[in-house]
């Protein structure tokens, strides 16, 4: 290689070092939503715990309407688990847009949601919503909600 | 200029030109506290319509809870323009946490509010909230609220 070549790679190195790469910000956008789709079949049915708090980050917060902050995998844990445990509780939700920014780090979405329980009498309750989810890649790759806010749909 | 420095200048842009430059994250996060800082205090006047919803962008949604999302600049004005009409109605928030990618174009933001306003007695009736809203960097380079949601506190 000649000294030329060797410092031309030099400049691109340093360049580099300064700016971050260009991002398919379509394919982070079918990332999540196929991650979201993920998220809803294990939510909807209902068992597995740990697989449905695995789609938040350690740090994520849940604000649920009429109810405090839910801040941090221990506190999502506890408070999916008593969920889970409501009776005839179940979740459903619709994710339908995504915004994911340019350097493919951070991305919001819209969506709708229903919830089901049953109340004193034993009567089925539907509470439907839209939702609001802040999503964060990860340094493994993976996109996890890191923001989860909903309100009473009318 | 030697060619072997034109050389370099040549391949220097072709090399940004593929990447995007790095961003004072800091500096934004500070930009974004102090459109927010400027937008409370609008909104708590209470007077001038336009200044208030002028931190909205054109596309932005507010999802009001137990109410129907409100989508673009128009059905704003119109929503705002009510609230501000209502008997007794006044709004504060305050800004907790915001977050902004590494390319600089996208934010979130965690906050609470309070909302109150006259019943029908003429009684003075607060709502505390927690609220989420997300940020968009203009082509113009001012930050401006994409999507705006709350819900009650307990």
């Amino acid at each position: 290689m000649s000294t030329l070549n060797k410092m031309i790679i030099v400049v691109i190195l340093l360049v580099l070092a300064g700016c971050a790469p260009q991002v398919d910000t379509e394919k982070e956008r079918a990332a999540i939503l196929q991650t979201d789709k993920e998220w809803v079949t294990a939510a909807s049915e209902g068992r597995d715990l740990e697989r449905i708090i695995s789609f938040w980050a350690d740090d994520a917060a849940i604000y649920p309407p009429g109810l405090p902050s839910v801040v941090g995998k221990e506190a999502i844990r506890q408070f999916i688990g008593k969920s889970l445990q409501t009776p005839g509780f179940s979740v459903w939700w619709e994710t339908n847009q995504v915004t994911v920014s340019k350097g493919g780090d951070l991305a919001y979405a819209t969506g709708k949601n229903r919830f089901t329980f049953s109340d004193a009498a034993g009567k089925t309750v539907t509470a439907n919503g839209k939702a609001i989810t802040v999503w964060r890649k990860e340094p493994s790759g993976s996109w996890k909600c890191v923001i989860d806010i909903w309100n009473e749909d009318r």
